[in-house]
């Protein structure tokens, strides 16, 4: 064959699944154990601990294996009664499931909008909430993955909620281990993510966290219509040391790997990282001519979003940076399809990522006939680069 | 350190999760890929169509990031109408967890109970059946995981439902792969499954088969409460070649891999092979003037529960095995606590297995005070297990 691209890793710049540094893939072959014994325990015990650090939180976190979605869902079954008041964002693809969700659960949506690439600022939320006292959650998704805009005022949220009776969740699932949330400080009380973002897993598990304010609400809870994610089943087999329903052992290696990793590097340099390498693709996106999709003071740090040049269809972009390149990236969803793609920057990322990453968009740009920078593309990242922080290793 | 523990392969004769083969695990290790792309679409599509000569359906089969409950709850959640009524088994830990989950989701479940050891038999259900006519569902844990009992009727349930408005639900979990379960030809409206059991891959992937029948009552479905496990959202998706929330795309290549070993293995000869494994424990057992927990008629063939000699706690036996002889056995759970262990006969399972197992078994009751006649239990068991038909590789 001599070169057989189905045994050749692809870079994944995808948001969602990342690329898996070989420490936590091989952590997966470890020895399989029984999920009802000592062994599981203590890895149970270790690896919570160290998510609890990741999240900043010394509440409650739940590892489900599922997807990002089914931690939302099991937020929500357990603290939404049938026709509680939810004030939700929706400014992309992922925000409207939320609201669909929301609805699917029994609970009475209070969108507030705003346009797709943008996000609701903090006096839009002060006057919804005004508008409806009677709101009993307020959910949000941190970081708008199809769109990559990130609400930057999460932190004033929670100070909002927490002087009411009213729960904050929080949908981070592009986010969380990428960029600031501290859970606790900001007085996030339900927060949901996953394992293959920037938590640099393979998919599979997903995460819930539960302050003690959401656990007043859980317990009072009226109906319970899901079983596979009820939280108090969930709180009595933990008691024990467990899991009520058979986990994915090899992912938990992985996570438990991955965590610590991500503790070696420490949680402010890992933000300052991804921040650096998402502002390289921000500056040489436009060095090259490209445009830049999310509004500039919403742009997140984990996924950038880019304008497919005039006239050419992302999918194509895409498809030769993946057949050419080796490279995934992004396709565009929603009321973004066939203009932007987006660029994860999530994880296991740094300079040798971006650069070729940057590369490849501006000869494939190129090549169908776009008249790119690719220079001053190349150039704009190396600088911004110079800016990341020391290597842990 | 010379002999550690925590890198030395245990023997998994649990029920679930088991064995997984080296082939299967390594293959967790391909690249990563992203889960929207052509190269998902193509796995996906190889594994779907392995999965369902596995299941022995032409119907559709949905591959579930989640554990059996999980894909317990989807079956559930998307045929069963508030109020329906369902005939449900309960002889076991696992049937009495089904009836909470039918009772959770809104369903009103109609018991069928048989002591724990025993199954219901053919005219029980008859009669069930005919004192509520307007019975929607009948559901059933085909092999009981907490008492090693297999239906042995279900068959002839499978011509009862397919004669009138009636849907069959088959919970398989630790059966399917296992042992017969032509899912067509016994007329299975919906049949469950997960990835840790008689299909020897890791824990993380759930299984849920749907009959056209199925397929009726899913789209009349008035209610809609789970998003995770909605079923036309599942099958919008499936059209397009893909799931609608991230899979766990490690678990997809050994799953890819453990299906292939399957089919080559064949499965006729597989359930033979199971067939005389667990013939084996359960003859080695009584030779060595133990007792089995299951009526003679239903004896499980993946499962097999033995009680403890009398006055020895089961957990004491198990504790042996495993730290002396690095052998996994399953515990007690519900009525049977304290009072029986439970050997595994599932997936990658063979004469090895057998014999080091009933020797463990033998040694470490022993070791407690037992009189047991170790030397007639490993005779019995090298009888039997000459009868295991040749192997493949």
């Amino acid at each position: 064959m001599g070169y057989d691209v189905s045994e050749t890793q692809k870079l994944l710049m995808l948001p969602g699944p990342t690329n898996v540094p070989p420490r936590v893939s091989r952590a997966m072959l470890k020895p399989l154990i029984g999920h009802r014994g000592p062994e599981f325990k203590q890895l149970h015990s270790d690896v919570l601990e160290k998510t609890k650090r990741v999240f900043e939180t010394k509440g409650d976190v739940f590892i489900l294996t599922s997807s990002g979605t089914g931690a939302t869902e099991c937020a929500l079954q357990n603290t939404v009664d049938d026709g509680d008041k939810v004030v939700v964002t929706e400014n992309g693809f992922f925000s409207e499931r939320l609201t669909e969700a929301i609805r699917a659960y029994g609970g009475s949506p209070i969108v507030l909008r705003a346009p797709w690439g943008r996000t609701p600022k903090i006096d839009d939320f002060k006057k919804i909430l005004k508008d409806n006292p009677d709101t009993k959650v307020l959910a949000v998704v941190y970081n708008e993955t199809s769109t990559g805009a990130t609400i930057r005022c999460l932190k004033e949220l929670g100070e909002l909620c927490a002087r009411q009776d009213l729960l904050l969740m929080v949908d981070a699932i592009s986010i969380l281990g990428g960029d600031e949330l501290p859970v606790d400080r900001w007085n996030v009380d339900v927060c949901v993510t996953a394992s293959q973002k920037c938590l640099m897993c393979p998919p599979g598990l997903a995460f819930v966290s539960v302050s003690s304010k959401a656990w007043d609400k859980i317990q009072k809870k009226k109906t319970r219509r899901s079983y596979y994610f009820d939280l108090p089943m969930w709180k009595k087999y933990r008691e024990e040391g467990f899991t009520p329903f058979t986990p994915s052992v090899p992912l938990f290696y992985a996570l438990n790997e991955a965590c610590d990793m991500i503790l070696e590097e420490g949680l402010p340099r890992r933000f300052e990282r991804h921040k650096v390498c998402a502002q390289a693709v921000y500056d040489s996106t436009e060095a090259m001519g490209l445009g830049i999709y999310a509004e500039k003071e919403s742009r997140s740090y984990t996924v950038a979003t880019i304008e497919s040049p005039p006239g050419i269809d992302e999918g194509k972009v895409r498809e030769l940076v993946r057949t050419k390149y080796g490279i995934s990236l992004g396709g565009s969803l929603g009321e973004a399809k066939g203009k932007v793609f987006r660029v994860g920057v999530m994880g296991n990322v740094g300079s040798p990522e971006i650069m070729t990453t940057i590369s490849a968009i501006g000869s494939a740009t190129a090549e169908l006939g776009f008249k790119v920078r690719i220079s001053d593309g190349l150039e704009a990242a190396r600088l911004t680069l110079a800016r990341l922080p020391g290597r842990v290793n």
